[in-house]
């Protein structure tokens, strides 16, 4: 047995960086590619287990709707596997309003309920549009907006899964009314009027 | 109008590969990073929406469990997205049998019942075993073998995401013993002996 | 001589792929990475150089700017080598509207007169603006809303460059109102009332 | 002089990081792609050179074979080239039990003796096998399970090289049976029984 | 709006990685796929700009010409975004010598006057060979010899852009004469005889 | 039986394009990653093992020494392998002379003899050089120049790999020399002059 041990010794040598696996530490300096990893000796089974999206997220707001992530920074086993996910629960009439992921595609699956989801393509500006119902799949791809919403009377929810661990998610009105976007320079680079900036930013706590 | 309709033109330009999708051609040939686009023109909305996983795959059969894949083979869509899934059906007994994904890390989630799931490291052949409830989340990080098994009494149910097309499956059991590879070979190069090899080469339609 | 031409023959052998470039056939299937290679036997100097943007885009339009892409699409020589570039043109008062490209990050050079240009965060809707010069440089992250409007009395141009021979372009305003996004699932979507996107579909040439 | 010298002084500039190389500093924490960059101007030729496969490993072992890995953590100069290697030595009757590469392809050069070596796919479990003299070359696509064993009556060696500095290396015995993996899960989730599990657990040092 | 504000409270979430943007510590070491991040906090719309080459650079040398690069290095924000640029300026008979980026590909812009440019493959030993004017664009593969020189009669610059926020600029005659470079084997490894060598080890500033 | 292998049928689909291996059909056209995959039902264990570097190249030639190329054109296998290797012999007095891999890091093995080898960094013209003797390795960072020479008085060789089956291969002589560069522009863009370049040129079979 000591041979077999001995053999295999140098690939078994202790270090910092675990090829298997590079658990985030959050707290370092993260980088261009993600975060340091922690000491892989210190990491258990119950790192690679994420309890958070259990519950439906409180649906009880104005969109009647809740996205909860499961990004790298909730779910530090994420930090170099090129995945994430997150879960959408829509009450009836809820919406996902109007958003983009900047780097990363999206798979989803319906889990409950049934979904009305589409994007918009760059290049032709065409719309697709689909009603996805439990356990069905569809896909969006990176970048473009998309939207999703109950497309039934009952509660809906589903999985969202990205190809990286930081997809970021750009939501079309926080970006434009909820922050301190001047409102001549929303007004000049979209095609909308003073009046619906002002009173838009007045719904979603924006200035200027 | 003609004049915003002309400043664009050339990003609207007809073109047999659009950025935003890249739908399989599956017939044609494939290459090292997928298959050819389909005319853009000719993709509609259900092509982004696949329905094959809404029932539970059939687990009658000896491993209680059926692996229901939804890779770029069966949904073209997901060609060049960098994302496939799947669906895990665990009857009560019911278990995944050890194996790997050479080509993607991937994450599961439960949609239903109590899954007991695990991987083992290749630095250090430890073994990481969780118990993962519905709703609950895991990781296999890429090339690891691994496991899912029924970790209650009630049927299981879960959906994973990979973060490739294709991100290959190769079952432990029949990657030895549902083929030609020689019986000798294979002891020689396990440490199994001879007879346990034939049996289950006869088990699983394996020869030689 | 004879000997040394010997030595290096194989590396000499023709073949329909080279490694130095790939000049995109466009009318042939794209597929995930671009299109297959024209003939390097084929290709000359000129194939190397794009001179569709010598002179300034048309201005004369509703925003008084003009975008001019040199994507593969425009020139192939781009096909696999990770580049692409656009010419902007902006008369005074004039504006590129807020848009992304879902596929790349994008670096800016003022080549006469002033620009102002900002973009949108997706992590915290922080919305950095700046004002850049002839000569000076500006950086924009993939996938995130920005835009350039002319910050002076007089015509401003720029060259920009992306990290993708297709970046893609979404114009917010164009993915909203110039298709046959129904106007219920826009003001579904957005917090935009039905009459304001009535309006916009009729001036950008939307429907329904 | 002084002109030309002055002319590429920004690039020329100190930088504790360089674009050329990025030799590992294993001490300090790795991340996802690597570890960080040791002081470039501390680095000398020595570090570009690794003299730890000059001699055959040790093959005094019931395998009667060593494998003796040249990835990152041995020369560090390799963090961030995407290349690592390793020596096999194969005495006679000599293998290298079944295993995976989890984050690698592999291509093998025999240096001295015969060697047989095999790998089974994933998508078919078809087994191909070949016989590589001395002076030959074979490949084996990433993840999948392959073996290695002298095909001769004399010593043999290899020299394999890999498209990662870490590509992982998973030897299936030693992750069924040379740990704390529970025997009843070894056996749930391969078709082995009960007394093939404890008989390799003994001889393999494993527990459970 | 509480409402709204708690259901992304996950997401925006204060980290000292952000999705969006990476701009460089450059104090901090550096590691294979670029620096660590600076608080995003602490980052200003001013660091997305870069304003060092508004001016032509010096060419008053032995060249008549000036390279002012804008890698990483000098405009921090470009970490992780995958660009890089810098200005080529050259006087009436200025000449950027034979020069590779090991790590990109490049796009040049003219923005004044006429450059001849040049590259030679390294499949065939081709050189492709053109005239670009104020303008027009011209693509230079990655790692392949290339050259610029001015054209016309009267003061040229351009823009060049490249797919890494740290290209790496080899210049030919630098490489081989201003060095330590021991004679021997430069000319050993060149067909150049050691007077050549001597003599241009002398007007570089090189030894041995 | 029939149970488990209808369980995995989808899996088992025949397809045109397998995630395994893509091994190369030249004839076709090539693409920016590559080239089409053969049918994999068509692919033997043979078309993954390469025999052509058994015997030492050619040596007798003006450089003593020959560089023998196994690039997915010689071995097709190594398409999407990320792979390539190449054979160096180098006869007593033989040289390699300096050059470069525009697309690939290089790792050398020395399998016989002793050879001294060198590269020259792009950020500080330093030049590394070391003399490795059989079974030591030595890495060569992308796109640098570098040489390798025979470093003993006896014949030696070598094994390099790539990690890229189309690593490029730029030697400096015959970029410059064996080719229709004009001299003019050949003096104009190095520090040679007009007769030392005529002369080269007449030596290596280079015309203009």
């Amino acid at each position: 047995m000591l041979h077999i041990l001995f053999l295999f010794a140098l690939v078994l040598a202790p270090a910092s960086h675990a090829a298997d696996f590079c658990v985030a530490k959050l707290k370092g300096a993260g980088g261009v590619s993600g975060y340091a990893c922690r000491d892989p000796a210190m990491v258990t089974a119950a790192d690679f287990v994420f309890k958070g999206i259990v519950s439906s997220g409180n649906t009880t707001n104005i969109i009647n709707a809740a996205v909860t992530p499961v990004f790298v920074q909730q779910f530090p086993a994420l930090n170099g596997l090129g995945l994430s996910t997150a879960r959408l629960d829509l009450a009836p009439g809820g919406v996902i309003p109007l958003h983009t992921h900047p780097a990363a595609n999206e798979i989803l699956v319906v889990t409950s309920g049934v979904i009305k989801a589409g994007f918009i393509t760059s290049s032709s500006n065409k719309v697709y549009i689909a009603t996805v119902k439990k356990g069905e799949v569809m896909v969006f791809p990176q970048g473009l907006l998309h939207f999703q919403i109950n497309g039934g009377g009952v509660p809906a929810s589903a999985v969202v899964t990205f190809n990286s661990p930081e997809p970021g998610l750009q939501i079309l009105d926080f970006a434009l009314f909820a922050n301190d976007f001047p409102t001549e320079l929303v007004t000049g680079t979209t095609f909308l009027d003073s009046a619906v900036v002002k009173k838009l930013k007045g719904v979603l706590g924006g200035t200027n």
